[in-house]
């Protein structure tokens, strides 16, 4: 059984959107001739590509605060709080598809997720100094 | 002590493998030429540096979603798919380096293990959230 | 609360770090002109992408490791094994920016720590097997 249900299904949906976004990186190989192992040579590629090692970068930074942080606000504060960057991870991949310069929106809403987290978990650090 | 013993050898086998990944991008520079920072030139280094990368991209999704199945499932279970997952790498990086038109069957393998961990895991939130 | 307090400190620590790196990444795009989804361009540029991408590789390796670990040698150890990580980090970049030929000792220290880890790992689930 797993107690942290929500921390729990915001991971399963970030690793899935992760695999969805490299699920689109082989589709797009096949339709713009771009083969293994070239990772450039056509501007739609190259954006899907990144647009998934962006989000591999973003996801190794989250999932250890996102559970170090369910220990400190619980589990649907912490889960709330990762459909946040959830939604900021989408918003990042369909404005950076329509043109590179799009993706700052969808990338401070990502951040600012991570960086909740962070601060929640250094609450939790400092409160577990005090109860020493 | 840790109790998840073969959950944790599956762990530490798959952070290995991606090391030895690592460490056969950094031989292939010195023999190949591609001096760092440069990621391509010669297409024996190119394949070993994505089968690298990919596993890493993989091993991102793979980790949490086993230390979420093993406490759905148990340790056993968890440790045998992650053998699977760890076989699957295996082959992906041995027919990529080959071709890298050989790489589908060992990704199969690789993404049916960790499909199979993301199964389970929503077993035990729905389990959880009966439990309420 | 959070128990394991110098540990979770160093994995915002080095998580934080991940993000100065991937900042400076963002930075030098507009400073050197390599516009996004390019990764390539510009000497300096380079040498800030692949330390940045490279610190991910390692993360990915460190933090299970490091929370197998605190279950072995408990919070001190693990996070102080964890500073010596962090300082391969910080050595590894500022070799690498100077000079992409300066990276190993940097990286020397990063991986010893992560060995560490890994056989304080080995040591907690040999122990566990023999409690069994």
């Amino acid at each position: 059984m797993i107690m942290a249900k929500l921390t729990a299904l915001v991971t399963i949906a970030a690793i899935f959107y992760t695999f969805v976004l490299s699920a689109r990186v082989g589709a797009l190989r096949v339709k713009t001739g771009v083969a293994a192992p070239a990772t450039s040579g056509d501007p739609i590629f190259e954006r899907a590509f990144r647009v998934h090692m962006n989000t591999v970068e973003q996801l190794v930074m989250f999932l250890p605060v996102l559970w170090l942080s369910v220990q400190v606000i619980g589990d649907a504060w912490t889960g709330l709080i990762g459909v946040v960057w959830l939604a900021g991870r989408i918003f990042y991949a369909s404005g950076y598809m329509k043109n590179p310069t799009k993706r700052g929106p969808g990338m401070l809403i990502t951040l600012s997720a991570t960086l909740a987290l962070v601060i929640v978990t250094i609450v939790g650090i400092v409160r577990g100094f005090l109860a020493m």
